[in-house]
């Protein structure tokens, strides 16, 4: 087995200082009748109230000003059916360079019209993997722009460790993290912040039992491929990546799964009682404490609610 | 003209000393998107993340608490056909005494089960003020319980009025603060809180024109009854009280209305962009805002979003 990728709570820190003046320090909350619910005490870290609506907005901004001028001159380019798309967008935008993103032709009007009004340039590929890494590396080779990876990329998966490194400074005596998993970008970055500052904290990834790949993988000892898999939790359809899944086998403590039922179930209690709206793949982690699928009974839980960007023209409940 | 009530800034004080155990002090949120949107500097005052999903808990806790231990000894009883009786039900359970909630036999199944969930007894009338009132006065005579008004009560406006201190303690300089307005407990409590930190603070509310009762008294001079207005605010359509009707003319600098089409659309908005969930009362001055209906450009605007209690599975878009 290589060793894990370098990445350490020097580089989240780092992340941290750089992307501060451009994202929100985003509250930490609390709910008794959720505690209730579950048998632990659950500090939510709310992502879904991050710029551009999800974590993705910290490894895009660390991504994008990490780069040296030279670099970022020509803009930055990435695929994304979604969140990290407009977090790209948002960072190029907030650096002052041009951000092309590619999106699957099937991706959802709202996505599309979120990224566009960052002021990036929008191409439509086939809704393909193939397809998608094929059209950036034309636009790449077209323009120069440099390629920022929606997770397997260390400068993105350090920048998305910093909500853990805010949710640890808050709430400092916690006994695990939740987060959710798909090309496993912030699970990873989050477990490396955690692990760095304690090795007491125990890190649970939390994915759709319909996408479990990363459970698998994990197990198996080497990447198992998503597939083409159907879940209602559409930011955790991915693979992981060969970096992603390194760190995840070195500093993870368990993957856990939640049925699709569970995770709408959560979805509506967490909008009902939090009165926030949060899209399916944050209501993961919720899905897995309310059905009682891990002994955390007592215990000071932290929830990463991941985003909040959901078409309220087609809710699944 | 009757001088207004005796209330004033110190009762809005010692409210908040009373009730600061039991209740959240909520967040003040921002949204570049909105301020963009109505070109103006706004400041959300988030009641609807309060507990019991709306202001009414400040209220009903400084009533309750406010009650000698003889006065508490029975319980307490109140009519409501939402928010208000949760939070009776709640402040009772804080204080350990019981509580009588009458409720049309038209409230939603999910606010008597919200009621029920504190441990209040519920009582059904029919859909009229006169059988509310009527059957909380036999209640009141069988059971000896001390009577909490929703809105028409010293107590409970000095309770609400606790939000406006918390918003201002947070953003000082602020040059409007407007806030919903049905039978006026919260908008003649703001008003106080307000007016007593500062005379330049405008104090202005916001009521949907389906309801316009409240502005139509405010220029009468008289309280004009509400009948039984068609609105999707649900919290906004009761007609003003004796005390509200002349705290707000004393301490309110107009009342603006908003359109049912206006309101629903800046109800999702305010889901969509700012990821939290409102009722659709508390869009009213968000209404108001985008409709461009008062001239605030460029200004400093505390916006107080009073509750987020709403039925998902009868949502209006």
């Amino acid at each position: 087995m290589a060793a894990a990728p370098d990445l350490d709570l020097r580089h989240i820190r780092e992340a941290h200082e750089r992307i501060r003046p451009f994202v929100h320090r985003t509250p930490v909350m609390t709910s008794a009748s959720l505690d209730a619910l579950t048998g632990a005490k659950l500090y939510f870290k709310c992502e879904n109230l991050q710029k551009a609506g999800a974590f993705k907005a910290r490894g895009a901004h660390n991504a994008v000003f990490a780069l040296t001028d030279e670099e970022a001159r020509r803009g930055v380019v990435t695929h994304s059916s979604g969140n990290h798309g407009a977090a790209v967008a948002l960072a190029a935008r907030s650096r002052g360079i041009a951000a092309f993103v590619v999106m699957p032709s099937t991706a959802a009007q709202v996505k599309r019209r979120a990224v566009e009004r960052y002021g990036a340039r929008v191409t439509l590929c086939e809704p393909t993997q193939e397809s998608r890494e094929s059209t950036a590396e034309r636009i790449t080779a077209e323009t120069g722009a440099h390629f920022v990876h929606p997770y397997n990329d260390l400068r993105v998966i350090a920048g998305q460790g910093t909500s853990a490194l805010e949710l640890i400074e808050e709430v400092p005596d916690l006994d695990v993290i939740l987060c959710p998993v798909g090309g496993g970008g912030h699970l990873s970055g989050v477990a490396v912040a955690a692990k760095g500052v304690s090795r007491h904290i125990r890190v649970i990834g939390a994915e759709p039992a319909q996408a479990d790949d990363a459970s698998r993988s994990f197990r198996a000892g080497r990447i198992v491929a998503a597939g083409n898999p159907k879940t209602i939790a559409d930011g955790l359809r991915s693979s992981l990546g060969e970096l992603t899944f390194a760190l995840i086998r070195a500093h993870v403590d368990d993957i856990t799964i939640a049925s699709e039922a569970a995770i709408v179930a959560a979805m509506r209690l967490v909008w009902e009682i939090m009165k926030i709206v949060i899209e399916p793949s944050a209501a993961v982690p919720v899905a897995v404490l309310l059905d009682r699928a891990l002994p955390v009974s007592g215990q000071r839980v932290g929830v990463i609610l991941s985003g909040g960007n959901v078409d309220l023209d087609r809710l699944p409940f």
